[in-house]
């Protein structure tokens, strides 16, 4: 690619809009998984690249627990995978990335204004569930005239997004690829939101989730985000990252930061509460541990019968939050259905994070399996 | 052993009430590792058995962060290692316990009474160490006449004390049993502990500190003992222990806790803050965090010079809070400074609780271990 047509692709991803798609007005709401209705329901969303004439080169990109549709250009939670020649290359690919409904972001969750009441939601929103994140996000495919996504991809609740769509919309996607994630939690995996959630309730200032409009619950959001943050590390990353040194600028009071690890988890607990909602934490945690893929008596050998789209499964050595045989899980229900699926763990060191960090295998095996996927799908146009 | 003389020595194992030693009585106030003095101080312990003629066969039983005095008997938190015919067999051995300094269950810490304000300590308390708990300790034995211990032996921080012994007393010990423990923390040690600690400052109630005689930080206390019960267990206990059970009587509320996991977590948290008090928890937690055995340019091959204590080294498969790795490394400080040490890794799920119920593979290796160091110094003797 010339300098200049790199130059101007990049300018283009920078200047990349969150637009927004509204659906589901009374008495068109969106029936929820839980049976509750919720509308009018916004997804906040942006796009990297343009959609072919065919339409046949769109990528649905999943965010996680935290994430939001800001996933490419600066400070985008997935800059380094999404954008010119990059594992998601936007000179290519169509990207887009929503907010999921239960968000903060942009999207339609406990903080938004319940028309009914001209307020906030607080916990009067809905329970919301994995299955409504993806459906609403199919209603926003459907706006947008894409009939069959290339892939749909995602780490960890992006991961949940992607099994989802498998199962859900098998024949509106070409590809998946669930990264570091799993097909249910373990009581584990739940606890450890569990006592986040703690956190966030324990705080005076929750209030039964009625905030809005006084002081948010930050101390337990900040001490939830903590606990995220110890689980999404190694204890190898850690070492590297930390060892036991002390701060620099310790406080003078016998229960400050002292070793850097504690400042690091401050920083980060103090830094989340400015970006992020207690409620939609609370929301988003409880749809993570809910989420089953084999609910509704589906078995491990039959819950992907059928699916004719390509399955690239990624998972990292170090994650022990979703350790690989989670997604060797994965692969297993895939190879019980005849499903073309092929499996890749990474030798990295950094844990969980290790999805947004240790870019450059992934890359390429994602690289080369949406080349695969792609010239399939044209020799098979021809 | 004879069955009425059997009911008589579990009869009194059962009445063997706590004890208390007290000593540091200003101006002979005990100087700790920060420099500060701490006086006067009490001691809770137990004792168990009898103590021989020669004073030949006591144990020294070290307890970890959430223990005290009572280990044997209805409730004690060692019950089934500590008794007639048990690992610690109180047939043959006078087997002690004592609550450490900083500690709420008897002995002297923050909820005390500080002799110059009338008042409890709070934060004015002193910082403590692993090192200050074991001098303390050695007042202890030294009162009842104890010259050389047969044995000191805990898990979690009660093995940071053994080691602390090996390193502080090795002319007082003839052997060492640490068990599930480390020479340092790591930061991803530190890092769980540091959020626990959070949990309870960002609690209102906690009140710098504070708070005695109103509202204890019950909230904060809770969500720390749950982070701490998540990484007492192993993802296959906790898979085993509670599946993904839904509770039976479940509460309406939707962040209620609906798993089973959730009910256990907020249980044992809501107990834990009926006995155990908070800046207790701060302050011990520190101690742990700011152990290391190499502290004071001492290297990993001469830490243990000169040592000629047996050291038996326990760790368990599935404990991933102390890594079967970090017990290898005190195997192999023993074996640089030619120490007589053996290394048994237990094949248990339990995680880092197995060391308190995984017995039976447990006791025996401690009563082999036992026999031969007495076996060993009979023959010495004679």
């Amino acid at each position: 690619m010339e300098a200049n047509k790199f130059a101007a692709a990049i300018n283009k991803l920078e200047n990349s809009p969150t637009q927004t798609f509204t659906f589901g007005q009374p008495p068109a709401e969106l029936i929820l998984e839980s049976g509750e209705k919720l509308g009018p329901i916004t997804l906040a969303y942006e796009t990297y690249g343009e959609l072919n004439e065919q339409k046949s080169n769109a990528i649905l990109v999943l965010h996680a627990l935290s994430g939001d549709a800001h996933a490419a250009g600066s400070n985008g939670w997935w800059e380094n995978m999404i954008g010119p020649d990059k594992g998601l290359d936007t000179n290519k690919y169509f990207v887009m990335c929503s907010n999921v409904i239960g968000g903060c972001r942009g999207s339609t969750g406990p903080s938004s204004i319940n028309p009914k009441t001209g307020k906030s939601y607080g916990t009067d929103f809905p329970t919301i569930s994995i299955g409504d994140m993806v459906n609403a996000q199919k209603r926003l495919i459907d706006h947008l005239g894409i009939k069959k996504l290339l892939t749909v991809i995602g780490g960890s609740m992006g991961g949940m997004q992607v099994l989802q769509w498998m199962v859900a919309y098998p024949e509106s996607i070409r590809s998946a690829i669930p990264i570091a994630t799993t097909m249910k939690h373990t009581p584990q995996q739940i606890a450890f939101n569990e006592v986040g959630r703690q956190a966030i309730m324990a705080d005076p200032d929750w209030k039964g989730g009625h905030y809005y409009g006084s002081k948010a619950p930050a101390k337990g959001l900040a001490v939830a985000r903590m606990i995220g943050h110890i689980t999404y590390m190694s204890d190898i990353s850690m070492a590297e990252k930390f060892g036991r040194r002390l701060r620099a600028d310790k406080e003078p009071f016998k229960f400050g930061a002292e070793f850097e690890v504690e400042g690091y988890l401050r920083y980060r607990g103090d830094n989340f509460v400015k970006r992020f909602d207690a409620n939609s934490y609370l929301y988003i945690t409880k749809a993570i541990d809910y989420f089953n893929i084999l609910n509704g008596n589906k078995s491990l050998a039959n819950i992907f019968e059928g699916l004719k789209a390509k399955v690239l499964v990624i998972a990292f050595k170090s994650d022990w939050l979703y350790p690989a045989y989670q997604s060797q899980e994965i692969v297993k229900a895939c190879k019980l259905a005849g499903v073309d699926a092929t499996y890749c763990e990474i030798n990295s060191t950094y844990g969980h994070d290790a999805f947004l960090l240790e870019t450059e295998e992934e890359t390429q095996l994602i690289k080369h399996f949406l080349n695969t996927v792609s010239n399939g799908y044209n020799r098979g146009a021809q």
